[in-house]
Parts: structure tokens; sequence; C-alpha cells
């Protein structure tokens, strides 16, 4: 990057499109955690972050982990993290522009020769979008030091276990517990992510402060009915198992339609055996609540499984029910946020996250904030997935002031 | 088979389950269609007809074709045949049946060295139950004379094309138009196949002639929406696909369970992009519509491609439906009827067939007809698929007695 543009967005958006050339799928930008596109990427962000002169590696849950030290000894830690495997079919920006601008504002440090009062650690997490395995953010929780060994057993749908797949990745996840970092040592956690919301294309402001990222309740539901051939049973004497995961679907959706503080989402579906001529006999598919506030989003999955279980039990279908991630809502610390908030200008709105991060995992481990950049059309997960590479810029200059106060405690 | 039992139950029973071992799919009977567990199966059929002394070869769409000659110039042709793909984890019986105990039938015929005033063609077809390909029955309108080249550009999901799946297998798909039977010589096609329903059973008599086939509607639904993030995107601003499906869906089995003459099954569905934190983007569902009655099925799809429009069209969803397959009912020839009736005693029913079969597309080429043989529970498509060696037996003896009695003219 040039001098006289120290944060230059298109530069910043060369290195997404690069990163974008690793992908499960060509054509589309899908890196399920841990696949071999996602070693690509990881092995591309390790060799920048190393250009950078960090001092850098993969870690045993496969996050790329870039050291800047101050030279202090008993410095304090800030991390600043993001994620880069993606949803199947997504876009460039989700995470990754986390990780591309805390390498700028790192890059801007070395250039500048800026002497810092506390280390950073930049971070590449592995393992944020939850698409492959059942519980999301093994990598970040890994770093909090809130990781539990049974996330190693946990499976794709290709029978994978999360230890088999981190061992081909190249990790040996046996030394998960070498990862938890000091908490005494952690000064904070700052993540910056595109909003993947409308609020502030509608607010006019490339860049928004979060004040709290929403609660999940996350898992599966098994619909067992009775497969038997489509022309030979009687409509009456069916026990079709895609015709009750159709009616709970519907339920679940008109619970979220009748209460402001929710949403919900059925995104993944299977019916098996899954021929045109056959009754289902089982259908199995997920959900997603979320809520900012913890007491409605546990009311809504209480209802949701109610529902589900009398529609199960009207049709002669059974059904179990799987919690896989109850993660509370995450209130962002006012320190972090006031210094981001100054950085980001005094037209930054605040707002509610309705996306998981992985700042969520350190909140009860350090303070932790977050700086959100505009997303075109709110969208993300989606192809069209956009950001603009002048609110790249802005945001990247933001998160360095942000750096900036904390170093100089000008904190408000 | 001993002389003092020709036609064992036991012993056909025996070459079902070890045709059972060709699967796809290990410790489950999936033998889709040109699968190479289908080329196993074919050659061990192939191997039986030739043991029986039979000239037999595979044909140009994969059916395995076995030929008893009388010897006599100009002789008329009487088919006999069923299929031996499958859904998946099916059963052993559907299909596979009518190839072993009309393979039976001719083992007895040579024992006793019985001399026929017709030749006979023993077929396995290699297409009946359309789970891989979107039309069902190929190899049989081959036979038939009704192949249209277009089915041999057809794709399986993985993109595979009939043409290249018949290749794989060993076929020359290109030849055809060389498979056409001579209608003038055909005396008609005779097919044993199990119930798949429950009807035999509750009257208590192992065997039942069809008096029809029920016509059939097939095809796909595709819906498209707008994918999006679970946790950003508010309820009243979703166009959700797999909701829109799931409304559609129950639709039609609204419609199926207002009206006695129609069955309705949605047995197939893919979410895209399919992720539990993404909302679903477009929803592609089959639909499997089949009445005794053409104008009531006719009527039926209208009704439920014009509530799927309206529901997607409420949603602010796009449809698109695809109709792959429309076949009307097909009634059976009364004289064929009239030797298996009597073949297989007074007390024989006669019932509808609910279910499609390779039968039917001999509907305006030759007299057709089928004897049922009673099914366990009226189950199929189902790994608990049975039907008892008793029955079997009485089965095959039925359809040996149903053959002389046409050799003979002794037709009521």
């Amino acid at each position: 990057m040039s001098s006289s543009d120290p944060f230059s967005g298109e530069a910043i958006t060369a290195r997404l499109a690069s990163l974008a050339r690793h992908t499960d799928a060509p054509g589309r930008m899908t890196r399920l955690s841990l696949s071999p596109a996602h070693r690509a990427a990881a092995d591309e962000v390790l060799a920048l972050f190393r250009a950078a002169g960090l001092a850098a590696e993969i870690d045993p849950l496969g996050t790329v982990v870039g050291r800047l030290a101050c030279g202090a000894n008993d410095a304090k830690l800030l991390l600043i993290g993001s994620h880069i495997d993606t949803v199947p079919d997504g876009g460039i920006y989700d995470g990754m522009l986390g990780v591309m601008t805390g390498l700028a504002v790192i890059e801007e440090f070395r250039r500048t020769g800026r002497r810092l009062p506390f280390d950073i650690e930049l971070l590449a997490f592995s393992d944020e979008e939850g698409v492959r395995f059942p519980s999301p953010f093994s990598s970040s929780r890994a770093v909090a030091g809130t990781f539990d060994a049974k996330l190693l057993e946990e499976r794709d749908r290709d029978g994978v276990s999360r230890a088999e797949a981190l061992k081909a990745f190249g990790c040996d996840p046996a030394l998960w517990p070498t990862v938890a970092r000091d908490g005494e040592r952690l000064l904070g956690y700052l993540e910056l992510h595109i909003e993947q919301g409308p609020v502030l294309e509608s607010a006019g402001h490339p860049l928004g402060v979060v004040s709290a990222i929403v609660g999940l309740s996350l898992g599966r539901m098994n619909v067992t009915g009775a497969a038997g051939h489509a022309g030979t049973t009687p409509m009456h004497l069916r026990r079709d198992a895609l015709a009750c995961a159709a009616e709970i679907i519907l339920a679940i959706e008109a619970m979220a339609r009748g209460n402001d503080a929710i949403v919900a989402t059925v995104g993944q579906l299977s019916v098996s055996p899954g021929a045109g001529n056959v009754i289902p006999g089982s259908v199995s598919f997920s959900y997603d609540i979320r809520s900012p506030r913890d007491a409605a989003r546990v009311k809504a999955l209480a209802l949701a499984m109610g529902r589900a279980r009398e529609i199960a039990e009207e049709r002669g279908c059974s059904i179990d029910i799987e919690m896989t991630t109850a993660m509370p809502a995450a209130a962002c610390d006012p320190a972090l946020m006031a210094a981001l908030a100054d950085a980001a200008g005094e037209h930054a709105p605040e707002l509610v996250s309705g996306a998981g991060h992985d700042a969520m995992i350190f909140r009860n481990v350090c303070p932790q904030a977050m700086l959100f950049v505009r997303s075109k059309g709110g969208l993300s997960h989606h192809p069209d997935e956009f950001t603009s590479a002048d609110d790249i810029g802005v945001a990247a200059k933001a998160l360095h002031d942000a750096v900036v106060a904390l170093a100089e405690g000008n904190v408000s």
C-alpha cells in the first residue's frame, strides 16, 4: 500500500479476491471448515502474515495466528480476529474482511514504526460458519479457553470427525489445551466484520458499532414416519415424514413471524430414502433460532419443540430433537465500544448483531467489541454479498485509529 | 428344483437373496438403474438364463433378454418380464420376483420337454423405478417400440446422461432402434409382480389378477426465493424457498386427501445452498400423482400446479414446474386376464395396480396382463418388503399354468 493512502480499500479487496480462488466448488465461494480449499486459503494468509513481518503459524485447531510483539515483558495482549471459512455459495467478504483489514492495520504500524504498549495477535479462525460440523466456533473456543474435547468427536455428513478433519488439514488436535490464551494477559478482542444486514445502508453510514451479539439456539429435528410405495398406499394410511416436517417448518415460521424479538430458520433438510415414488420414511432438518433477549429465545425454542412434538404425534410420526448449540447473547464491552465509536465517527450507529461471531466466544473471557461495515442490500451468505472498496478503506482506518486510542489510553 | 416340487418358493427365494448381494449401498437393497451393482446383478441373471438353456444377451438399453424358441417359422412371441433395478433402501422382491418366477416356468418347460407353439422371451428390464433419471421405463419402451431418442439425453443428479450411463454399463445406446419387437409377432406381455399393497392380504388369497394399472403424472417443482443470512434478515423481508415448498407440499397432500381417486406424493426434495444458517434460496422437489381415472389425475395435477403458483406468488418466490412423465391408465387384456384368473384359482381377486409397471408400456402395442402376489403388510419400497416362499411357489405354478393354457388355446 502506498504511503499516501495507507488504507487502500482496493488493495484489501484485491487480497479478498485472491483468497476467493480457494474454493471447494469452482465458480462459487464455498470453503467449508478444514477442506482442502480452506488449507490453501490458510497457507495464503500465513504467507501474507509472514510477509508483513509477523511470527505466524497454524495452530492445532486450524487458526492462522500472526504475532506482533511489542518487546515488553509481561505485555498485555490484544486479539484482532475473524474467520476464513465460508458457507456454501457465499460471499468473499464475510470473515475474510476482518482478517485482511487487521493485517492492513498491522502493516501500517510496521510501516510507520509505531511502538505499541501491548502485543497484538491477528487470528484467522477456521470454524465460524458451523456448516460442516454441528457446533460452530471450535477454533475461537480453543483460543478463549472454553474448548471442550467432545467437539473433536463431532462428525460431518460424511462421517468424518473434527479430529480426523484437523489431522487431514495438517494439525495435531490433541494439542488443543496449548491453544488457550492466558485470560489475565488479554486486553480484549476486536473484530471487524461486514454487517450482513440492512441497518447501515439505510442509515447512510459506512460503519457501525455493535452493542450486543444475538444469542443462538441451533440443532436438528429428526422425524421418522413410514416409507412406502407412492402408488399403493392410501393417503389416510400414510405416515409421511416430509409432510410432517413441512407442517413443523411452517409452525416454526409462524412462531417467528409473530414475535419481533425472534428470527428462526430451517436451512438444511434431507429426505430418506429420497426417491420420487417412495413416501418419505424419515426427514432430518436444522433449526436456527436467534434473539438479543435470551429469555425470548429460550421460550421460542420451547414453543417450537412443543408444536413439533404435537404435529408429529397427530401424524403418527416420531420425532427426535437434538440441541447442538445454545449460546447466550453477548453484550459488548463499553470501553472497547467507545474506542471504536470515536474512530468510526459521530454518526456511526450502534446496532445489534443478528449474526453470531467469534467475538461472542470471548464474552466471559475478556472485553470484546465489533466494528460493522456496510453491506450492499444487507445481503450476505450469498454470491452477491458486496462491500465497497471506499467503505473498506474507511473501516481499516477506523480499526487502526481504535487500536491507537487503546495504545495511547485515549478511550473516552 | 426337484421333480417332486417343480415350483419351489424356497429355491426362487434363494435366487432373490443371491441377487440382493448386488447393491450400491452395503446393508441396504439399493440398486439404481445402470449402476455397477446393477451390472453385477444383470451378469448373474444372464448366467442363470444361459444355464437354463436360453439364448441370452444384454440389449442396448441394459435389459437382460433370454429367448426360448419353439422352432416354428413365423412363430408368435410371448413376452414375460419384470425389472431388476430397485429404489434406494427397497426390498428384494419388487421386480426381481417376476424375472425369477418367469425363469422357473421356463426351466419347468425344459425339464418336461413341453413343446410350445410360440417363442418366449424372458426380460429383466433395467429401468423401471425412475429414481436415477427423470423418466422411467426406458428399457421396456425400447422393446415396445415407443422409445424416444430424447430419453438418452436425460441426466441424473450427478449430470451423467442416460447415454453415458448405458455406455458405462457396457451397452451401445445408439443401437436402440434395433431393440423394438415386431408388434405383429407379439402374442402378449405377462408380468408377475408383488402387489405392494394390502388388498390380497386382507382378502386372504395369495394371488390376484390386475384389471388396470393406474396412470401417472410425474415431475418436479423448482422454487426460487432469496438466500440470505439466517440471523440478519427480518422474518417479514424473507423469501424462504423451503417454507414456500413446505406450504405447497401440504397443499398437494390436502388435495389428495380430499379425493379418493387420487394419491399424491413428494418423495425427493433438495435445498440450496443447504446450510443451517442460510435462508434457503432454492428448493427442488418431485411430485407423483396417480389415479386409475385419467380425467381425475389430469384435474388433480392442474389443481396442484395452480395452488403451487398461488403460494409462490404470495411468498414472492418464483416457481418452475417440469412435467417429465404423463402416462395414461392401462386396462389389461381380458383374454390374458382370464388365463391368469383360471390359473390363480376361483377366489383370486381382481384389483387395480396403484404402482406403475413395465406392463403399462405395452398398452397400445400388444395384449398385456399382470399377476399379483401377496405382500406382507402391503409393504414395498422398504427393507421389510416380504412375500412368503409358499406364496411364491403358488405364483410360479399359476404363471406356468397360464402360459400352458395360452399354448393349448384353453383360454376361457
